[in-house]
């Protein structure tokens, strides 16, 4: 998107615009307009620093956890001692490759601008109001998603995150101590997640829901069970034009197959699954692929859906390997059951939001911080609406009167709960 | 391979070891044991540098024409002027991706071995001899193969050829520019062409043919027109959880079934047909693909059945596309009709190589320089015998004892011929 323009300056644009603006160039891709935002590269820290300077000039307490996820507090006046019975709010500022400007940060940025509407009205919280940033909700450098939420509530080990290679083969281990680090410190972090009374996060819709039933927001009721595998297709390279047809062991006809394999299955299932990501060695027009690595990222609306999905796919595939002699690994990168979130903070959600009409719950197929963080915290989603539906493309769009109205809404919420 | 080592000290490993050893490591890639020897790279500098040397060494005259070919000249005593009526032999030192240390190298050092051969057995030439190392043979960096030999001849275009981008967007006039060439000087060189009264290349065979018959050297008949087209399938990013199956325009499934039917049709037409260089953007797990350009390579024993191949297999695949609302854009790179070897040069190599016993002729569906240049030159090919036919892999191989004699057969030729 570009630049938001103020037309007919009022309070929640004077607050939110700037800030919105202020990182929009961040990481962004001159030729695709998309972002490329990944965790603990220059653009990460770029967007850190960004965070920081918000808390700094909004005079809240500044804290990076030991997995690197930012905390900023607003705590309430006389308040001695750690955060605790905190209401915190905010999303993730990491993109997935040629990503939109929405994903993730329009959570962080409303969760700043709500802070300066409360401070306008001259709200004073009664408990700490938490605005936080998680690291590397995409999974987009590492292969698992949410790595920061996962390690700070101990649904993911240290020792695994810490050995999870880039498509450059770099380590988690090695991209925190480039970028001044302390791989040792990464670990779960009971008495940090037990400061959180409520969690609630605001993100952009990613689907065409809001649109059609043309309301501006939503309260979510449930995450789909979703999960990632890698699956490696080795074969044996030789002479695209002189090896026989019958002399090769070429895994891309495996894999072709167990594309549309994938496809056919989730159709009859009502599930989606899906290879976006694929990495060919050697990849030379002339020579027969040697080894192909392709993730599958499948989710469906329960689990036992999910499983039976994921059973068929890969009987398929080793099927299809088997025909070619192909040796096929598949490894399970990461699976995240179903998220269901609790009736009280919905409730709360959607009465705090009720002088806005209807407040629609709808359920999601996209992961989110918030799901990692309901096993333990009670948590609640508000979407904004997205016009097209598209996300994780640089078309992802909301229109900058949606945008602030979550803010709005959001600052409505906290009010509500934290009074 | 690993080093050679000489058990039992002969003239021939004399000469020709110590030449194969100096380069082993050369663009060598330590974790999968292939070579990365890309047009204009630091690899392919240094085996430049190499080559200098060698001729140097030699006390052979070196050229680089305008296109960087090398040339090394041993001319006859008293010679006056630029070689011509000259014999020469020689390959290429580039590299497909993790390629093996024998496609190329392979006819070069030969060359080399067989000028140390003839000069230890006393022999004076009567007309000049040329060892030659064309430019950027295997097309693994631009994707237009025999660029150097090409340019030189006329085949292809100045213009096109410094506009040819690698992966990483570098066009080849920025790569030459790099490494401190001039792209302005490249052309075709009549002169230089003119200068050659037949061209032998000596190369490692790229099928399993000669370890089937229990021979070590075959001599070429044809070599099968061939091809490489870029199929660019577009569809829309989008979310690949959020994002209904019917909603999507996912390219990753047209191209699935394009790989699926280049491999039946080239099955029925007894061709083969390979998807081996695919990129995908922006290549995320959990974003549907954008974009998928993928490269077709295809072969045939004829140009009316590569040509009927290539309309089968694009029929189909814009049929694919079409399903799935995909846009697909295919471009020629390259096409390389039929060669057929003279009779007379063929003739020429076989009777130089009848003392080792039968030399059979035999068609390869491998491009090479030779096949460039023998729409100008007379031009013959020698072959040397894979064990295991694989070629396009580390795993490529020769033995120590073919090797050698392929340098001694090389020697014996060029006796025959400038006496």
């Amino acid at each position: 998107m570009s630049r938001i323009v103020t037309e007919q300056p009022n309070p929640v644009a004077g607050v939110f615009d700037p800030l919105w603006n202020e990182i929009l160039e961040v990481g962004r891709h001159r030729g695709t307009g998309g972002y490329r935002r990944y965790a603990w590269s220059d653009a990460d820290l770029t967007l850190r620093e960004w965070f920081a300077g918000a808390a700094a000039s909004r005079s809240m307490q500044l804290d990076t956890d030991r997995n690197g996820n930012l905390w900023a507090w607003w705590l309430p006046r006389g308040w001695i001692g750690s955060p605790r019975g905190a209401f915190v709010t905010g999303s993730h500022l990491d993109s997935v490759p040629d990503g939109g400007a929405y994903d993730g940060p329009l959570g962080v940025v409303c969760a700043f601008a709500a802070v300066d509407l409360l401070r306008a009205r001259g709200f004073e919280p009664a408990v700490p109001i938490g605005v936080v940033a998680f690291s590397d909700e995409e999974g987009a450098r590492f292969g698992v998603a949410c790595i920061g939420s996962q390690l700070s509530t101990g649904a993911l080990a240290p020792e695994r995150a810490l050995g999870l290679r880039d498509n450059d083969g770099i380590t988690l281990a090695e991209a925190l101590t480039h970028a001044g680090r302390t791989p040792e410190h990464l670990g779960p972090d009971p008495e940090l997640i037990s400061r959180i009374r409520i969690f609630v996060e605001l993100h952009i819709e990613q689907g065409r829901l809001l649109d059609r039933i043309d309301r501006p927001l939503a309260v979510a009721s449930s995450i789909w069970p979703h999960g990632r595998w890698e699956f490696v297709f080795d074969g044996e390279a030789n002479h695209a034009g002189a090896t026989h047809l019958a002399d090769r062991r070429d895994p891309m006809l495996a894999f072709a197959a167990t594309v549309r394999s994938a496809r056919t299955v989730a159709e009859r299932q009502n599930a989606v699954a899906t290879f976006a990501k694929v990495l060919v060695s050697p990849n030379g027009t002339n020579a027969i692929a040697a080894r192909i690595r392709a993730w599958l990222d499948a989710r469906a609306a329960d689990q036992h859906t999910l499983d039976a999905l994921l059973a068929d796919i890969t009987g398929l595939a080793r099927q299809h390997a088997a025909e070619d002699r192909i040796t096929l690994d598949i490894h399970t990168e990461s699976v995240t059951p179903i998220v269901e979130f609790p009736q009280p903070p919905r409730e709360a959600l959607q009465q705090a939001l009720a002088h806005y009409g209807e407040i629609p719950i709808v359920p999601t197929a996209a992961g989110h911080d918030a799901g990692i963080l309901s096993s333990h915290v009670p948590t609640g989603m508000i979407f904004v609406r997205n016009p097209t539906g598209i996300s994780h493309s640089p078309k992802e769009f909301a229109t900058p009167e949606d945008c602030r109205l979550g803010a709005t809404a959001l600052a409505d919420v906290i009010m509500a709960q934290c009074k």
